[in-house]
């Protein structure tokens, strides 16, 4: 594993890669969703890079950047951890510093319009715009051939999509299924916020969910009985408050009256002052552009 | 030469190019300022790519899209003119479809923000929003490893430059000198608008910024001095109607006080209803990123 953190290191050892390169791009705290998805790029390509950089601009000024959790010694052992001998060659980590990322004088910014409005758009202003500026500069210095994420961030994969089709970008995106603990909670970094009681109610996301995916398995259409019944498991736990519930078009997060084709439903919800979100795909597989 | 349409096309293109990719973006209705690019393009790279794209985005509602003048048998002649025998291989000319460039659904923009502000972008709101939403399309689909634009248009010269930096293209640009005609007027594919009285009347701006120049080189270093001989040259002509007049920094656009490192001298000037731009540079050559 060689660890870079300039561009141009990051840049000069692009050069010398022959074949695939696939990408992952984190905010480090690696958990087992992240490692989900190296060991995918590590499985489909010639060379994995894994970048690790807090990107300060897709947090709100109210929202958790300063506390967001770190631990670089550890993510950079488990990402060590999995390489094979079997791996085409070694990992490159890359970590820039944020200075480097946006120097005095930035001012360049790639927004996705429509899609980013509603749902974690509607109520992280900003936020897909930090998204959607510095996962193009990572494509930019990287120049991967995939692009791996994980869809745990469902409104995030479609936007990155949009994003590619729409600027031309010359690679595949990889989303790959959210990972979970045994009890149903979906793998986040944010978890660790969460006390032991909390940590229980917290499955009330995933029972939710279930409850509505049970429902569209007995043949239920409509979007509207999905969502009520979702809100219905969420009002059942008093420690978990609701911030929103949807079912929309997979591909346009638009939000549907009858379901047709292939569909997200997702949520975020509040457990005491930590923001959990988690959605489920209907109707199709999940894999691949 | 090879004629590509479709993004599909040119991707499965540019697989086989081995070495080095410059590419020529351009609104086609060529003149001798396109073919110094091509040329420059065609004696630094080993493959050159030339895109003839009338891009919609960039022009405002009032402007003249439907009335921009094209003749792409023309155009295809002459860049096939400048294949040389010595020429590595042969050029790629591209002409994606408006369609094709933004279908239905299409929502990402690239925005630089500051540079934007003044000049140009003070009197053509959203047009450099098109301008650097296209340049990122076009380097993502031709992947080049430099691209050539004309100084002629200096403030899309230094904001796609920022661009650049601040997204983390992998590739150089290249900055051309403007070409003119014997009497000074910068070669545009807007001149043909111009009637024979004011073809004359046009040679304003080359006298203007002229007159400004030799007084820096005899040690002026007021920019203000600067900026109100200009303005008294182009009182002198009764056809021309100024738009604005300016003296700033090169790199930031800044207008400037005092001069002090290099600096752009430029304009935007009605000839009856044809608006010019044109610009000086003083301080350095202007070669190069």
């Amino acid at each position: 594993m060689r660890r870079l953190s300039t561009l141009d290191e990051l840049r000069i050892s692009r050069l010398s890669l022959d074949g695939t390169v696939g990408l992952v791009p984190t905010m480090g705290y690696l958990h087992e969703g992240h490692l989900s998805l190296i060991r995918r790029a590590r499985d489909e390509c010639n060379h994995v890079v894994v970048s690790i950089f807090i990107n300060p601009t897709q947090f709100g000024p109210k929202e958790d950047l300063s506390k967001y959790p770190r631990d670089l010694e550890r993510d950079l052992h488990l990402i060590a951890s999995l390489e094979t001998p079997s791996s085409a060659s070694e990992f490159i980590v890359w970590t820039p510093s944020a200075e480097s990322m946006y120097p005095q004088g930035y001012q360049t910014w790639v927004e996705v319009e429509a899609m980013t409005r509603p749902l974690e758009g509607a109520v992280r202003p900003g936020h897909f715009k930090g998204v959607t500026t510095v996962v193009a500069k990572l494509f930019n210095a990287v120049q991967p051939h995939k692009a791996y994420f994980g869809q745990k961030d469902a409104q995030q994969v479609a936007v990155i999509r949009q994003m590619v089709r729409d600027l031309n970008f010359p690679l595949g995106i990889v989303v790959c299924p959210t990972t979970r603990e045994a009890d149903g909670l979906a793998m986040s970094s944010r978890n660790i916020y969460l006390n032991s009681e909390q940590r229980k109610a917290a499955t009330v996301l995933f029972r939710s969910l279930s409850a509505a995916k049970e429902l569209f398995e007995r043949g239920e259409r409509n979007a509207e009985t999905l969502r009520v019944k979702m809100k219905d498991v969420l009002a059942g736990e008093p420690l978990a408050e609701v911030q929103y519930v949807s079912c929309t078009d997979y591909d346009t997060l638009e939000e549907l009256d009858e379901i047709k084709g292939k569909t997200l439903l997702s949520m975020a919800v509040f457990i005491g002052k930590t923001r959990l979100i988690d959605n489920f795909v209907l109707g199709q597989n999940l894999d691949g552009i």
